[in-house]
């Protein structure tokens, strides 16, 4: 997008979502170098960003996993529907058929009749058996996925296996936990996959996409951009997102009141499921809809920038509507995120 | 938009921001009594819909409160720019000053002399000066104040008056106690008006709008919607925003392992600093991306609609493209979430 026109990241309006490419392209030949090709489906609800996935397809990966209808969508606009997953439920799938019919090739999960029905009815010719593994979300108990992959054979579409995903182990702190508590969910998997058949067993995540070796593939996708939960829980990638802010309003020491600065970071700007975002070398006090007050550390000055690090990557990016590529002060490229909304 | 094409909720794809006509209708109007005409200057960041904005135009609020440029810009095109408080600091008033050039009125929040010098280079002739009134975040110290609106003066720019926003106290349980602190703050805010002079003191939210008797024009934005945490707060307001879900999966109990269910209602479309939202009738387990799990109550069916209702409505409503405005199963028309976006 801006070929020809190299910009500086002072000139950018914050807040701005900024992706340091060094360390962008050090997780994405890491996670490659790990699970090759097909062994990893990038999951892009973590970076809603075709330009992005077009970078994980050329390592690659030409498979990947969507959460929404609308980013299923985005993918088959940008030439990336090759091999597209919808790792989740829908009701209405009457915007994937024609999509179908145009040559992208879709598989949808389902995990009851009548999500089944919605898939067929939408003109959907392949599904995944979402399968429950112990996260209380989506999928059907293991014992009955055999029983939903005949119904959807006799509804005509093709099985082509199970998923079932271990979110609740991603921040396992010890990692031998993890990998033994991933074992179990797995062995729950493999015994559904026993009765269903079909070529793939999907699941895992960034968390445990160095343990789970039970999978056919991986459905990662926090690992491309980071955040500080993940970095928190030992994982080797880098942190490639920041979020760029400006102080616009600085409050000197007082006696014993200690000072503070507040930079146009906040609440719109920021996932805050998990927490407060961090501030190298500060102190975060607090966020508002526009605003990050932060103490501590060498006290900023009014128009100076800050690094505000996420606590959780997808819902910060699905705030903003670009991102911007970055080495040290050079802004080398600008992607949409453009599989925002519904 | 939609008029000629009467639309129900059923038809609508989800997640979906609705909006229950007559609760809105209700909270403008003892909004209107209470404050009346430029009592009131509606905050448009609970919203960003220029649209709803229009709504308390009609109703005599025609000064806005802002918190970003683009908040300015967009109200400006709808024809809202009598009278825009951008009520925070900025670094970069540059895209302000042909606004005003073109005949829109825009006064700006300063605190310091950086922030005048932004609005001086940015062709922005009237500020007003940001006073600490206790909240931690930006605001000269109010001893400070007349010394800011000399140098303002001193630049060629005209000095409204005052604000300070009591925002620590919104969510004061005991009304009593909300309105004694109230009356603290805002004796440093007329303290510092009388340094500085001019016809304005601008401040207040939601939670003191009725307490606040001191300040010329209040500043309160979630009265219209309303979220979860000002109910608790027990505001005479009615909740009028919800987030529709489907119900995408469910699990019945089994033995003594309870059941539940996931609504396609997750952390992309809820603000979440304030925690999770509420599912009336049921439980909130967690939310995800793209899902919220809940149990209890009486066990729904993969397919029903479930009406969730936000923790915090400005960070909702800034993930969503559109609000539907709706009476019953009747939508009645819909809106574009059109000031998102810095």
């Amino acid at each position: 997008m801006t070929a020809g026109t190299l910009r500086h990241v002072a000139d950018l309006a914050t807040p701005a979502l900024l992706v340091d490419l060094d360390a962008f392209e050090a997780n994405l030949a890491d996670m490659a170098a790990a699970l090759p090709g097909p062994r990893l489906r990038p999951h892009v609800k973590a970076h809603k960003t075709t330009a992005l996935a077009a970078r994980q397809a050329a390592l690659g990966h030409r498979g990947f996993t969507c959460a929404t209808v609308r980013e299923v969508e985005g993918m088959v606009a940008a030439g990336l529907g090759e091999d597209l997953l919808l790792a989740n439920e829908v009701l209405d799938a009457s915007r994937l058929g024609p999509l179908v019919e145009a040559g992208a090739r879709i598989t949808v999960a389902v995990d009851s009749e009548q999500t089944l029905a919605a898939a067929v009815a939408g003109g959907v010719r392949e599904v995944l058996v979402d399968v429950n593994v112990g996260l209380p979300r989506c999928g059907i108990a293991p014992e009955r996925a055999g029983w939903l992959a005949e119904r959807a054979r006799a509804s005509g579409v093709e099985v082509r296996g199970v998923m079932g995903y271990e979110g609740h182990l991603m921040m396992v702190p010890d990692p031998a936990d993890r990998a033994r508590r991933t074992e179990e969910c797995m062995a729950l998997l493999l015994a559904a996959h026993a009765d269903v058949g079909g070529d793939v067993v999907s699941g895992g995540g960034t968390g445990t996409y160095a343990m789970n070796t039970w999978v056919t593939e991986v459905q990662a996708g926090s690992y491309a951009l980071m955040d500080t939960a993940y970095t928190a829980a030992g994982l080797p990638f880098r942190q490639a997102l920041t979020v760029l802010g400006t102080v616009v309003s600085a409050t000197a020491p007082a006696g014993d009141a200690p000072g503070w600065a507040v930079a146009d970071v906040g609440l719109k700007a920021l996932g805050m499921d998990h927490g407060n975002p961090a501030v190298p070398g500060a102190s975060v006090w607090f966020c508002s809809d526009e605003h990050l007050t932060f103490g501590g550390g060498s006290p900023p000055s009014v128009g100076d920038r800050v690094h505000v690090l996420p606590a959780h990557v997808d819902p910060t990016i699905a705030l903003h509507e670009r991102m911007h590529l970055v080495r040290g002060d050079e802004v080398l490229d600008t992607w949409e995120v453009d599989l925002r909304g519904w």
